[in-house]
């Protein structure tokens, strides 16, 4: 009687403690985790796990941002599943006040990959040995593109995400890419300069030559070939980063996860009042379709994402605006603001030292 | 001096014939062709030089049938030189009553490919023998899209194209390529029915098995594979063209060609006076983002023009929509008139036996 009553006692602890664990994740997140609390905290000192809080914080940090500066308007939030194994959280707000459209994604998928995918999954190509032909792979990011409504608030993308690939020996390869880019339809000097000097600070953190390394790679990475120009006046943008530790790789990329709502709201807040005029926002619209060009023509994740079997498009697809525009040979006055912004395009700049 | 006389006064009646037909050839056409009249003249007989009368009368054809049916508005007329040798002319009428966007582009190019982008414009990839690894070539034709702002009148391509490649050892390798096809907001059965049709009898009049085949060849191209939709409802496509023989390929893609006005300025008349609802409209712009979707990710004359050196970007992308629009999740009631299009799409139908 005493041992039971014991036990039964433990037993009712243990579940309270775990509801109690259970609503405080809830609390913390927009969604439950896609591998569930359970096993997050039963492997919590590996790093896949820690990865995940961290896309999920990174989630929920950004939505609540966003919200509080438009309060009218609320996150839908998604849960789906992948067929071929894992799945994901969507969180998107459409036609705000402030925002025309904002989407934050997470996804945390696994399966089995062939050597082609695999191969260009990393974008240095590395070749990777299977067993069976197929390789058993993890991918998890967050993701986001945040499109506001008025035209002297810039758009913001980010993207945080860890692979691991196993080979056929059972070595694990593994590596880190993401980063962190502003789209303004006019220039700002202040807000670039705040914007790359948050940047700069999270990166310093870790390594003084990370900052200048990945600035470079933002501005070749998100070129617009066929215009000669690039989508916006970068940020910072790296891949295959697998040195020099997992440990420390994960430490640089919290930093940069960290960074994103420091580098952007304060733009947001200091802009969404300003007062634009109706060739203003059709600016805006016309630089929308550039936007467009660059997701569905050159960007990798999209490509990638459109040709993999049981992706959720509409998850790959939310980066797109709301609205845009092409007109036939539009080129802005010389000298004008539209003029501007082009030759910042054209000829990207250094904005911090 | 009665001999020199003479010599003057035939010499005379000649420049006034010569500028008689340059009189002439200017009014049937939008511009001066790429070629010169008087080179066009002097090969006459010649293939190449018929097909881009026929291009240049499609597109003057084309044009005069849009402008009056949208009085207030007209075309902008660009002729454009390609470094690299040939050039185009690019006819648009932009934000009118009835057309929210229409262009009509010739393109007339030459110069040299390489083996493995000579093999890229045959879908068929047949493999062809350079002399030191390049390639001569000839490209030549007519391409369209039609967006007009009622959301009750479709959206209209059309292009027809013919090709030249000179081998190693001096043989011609020519082939001709095109298609019409349409893209409604909402299913009209009479206008489908019509339109298909008069594509129809026009193949019917060369061979029996052509419309059946490059009726099911457009289903199969135009498919937004990542959507599991069609653009539109198709029409007629091909490529890769080259028997029974040069003249009677020719002879059919005139026929094609002189299909166009009849197949759709019928339609554009029927409905561009139709009253719609906002809600109509909003339906109309995501369409659009469809559209942009299958041209950007998909379309091989895209894609080749974008990666093409030397390619004039705004006369490739003219094939955008003034306006589109990307909704999250965006799906249409059942049972509704936009659930009863996305059937079509996702399941093409025969509108003529």
């Amino acid at each position: 009687g005493l041992a039971l009553g014991l036990w039964r006692r433990q037993a009712a602890l243990a579940a309270a403690r775990e509801d109690e664990e259970e609503k405080e994740l809830r609390q913390r997140f927009m969604a439950p985790p896609v591998s569930g609390l359970r096993e997050l905290r039963r492997r919590r000192r590996e790093l896949r796990s820690r990865m995940e809080l961290l896309i999920m914080e990174t989630q929920a940090e950004v939505c609540r941002a966003l919200a509080a500066l438009d309060p009218g308007a609320s996150f839908s939030v998604d849960s789906w599943e992948r067929k071929e194994g894992g799945g994901g959280i969507s969180c998107v707000l459409q036609d705000g006040e402030v925002f025309e459209k904002a989407g934050v994604n997470v996804s945390v998928v696994s399966g089995l990959l062939s050597e082609e995918a695999a191969r260009q999954m990393r974008s240095r190509g590395k070749s990777l040995k299977a067993k069976d032909g197929k390789l058993p792979f993890c991918a998890m990011g967050v993701s986001s593109v945040i499109h506001p409504k008025n035209p002297h608030v810039p758009t913001m993308h980010f993207n945080y995400r860890y692979f691991e690939i196993e080979e056929a020996d059972g070595t694990k390869q593994w590596w880190f890419g993401g980063g962190t880019d502003l789209t303004p339809t006019y220039l700002n000097e202040e807000d670039a300069i705040h914007f790359h000097k948050t940047l700069k600070e999270a990166c310093d953190k870790h390594d003084l030559k990370l900052y200048p390394k990945y600035k470079k790679w933002c501005d070749d990475y998100f070129y617009i070939k066929h215009r000669g120009e690039r989508r916006g006046i970068g940020g910072i943008f790296f891949d295959d980063m697998d040195s020099p530790s997992k440990e420390e790789v994960f430490q640089f990329v919290r930093s940069c996860a960290k960074a994103v709502v420091p580098c952007y709201i304060p733009i947001v807040k200091k802009h969404c009042h300003d007062s634009f005029t109706p060739e203003e926002k059709q600016w805006q619209q016309l630089r929308r379709g550039r936007y467009v060009e660059f997701n569905l023509v050159y960007d990798r994740g999209t490509k990638f994402g459109l040709l993999t079997p049981g992706s959720r498009i509409e998850s790959i697809l939310m980066s797109l605006p709301l609205t845009a525009r092409w007109e036939y040979m539009h080129t802005p006055p010389e000298s004008s603001k539209e003029a501007e912004i082009l030759e910042v395009l054209r000829n990207p700049k250094d904005w911090v030292h």
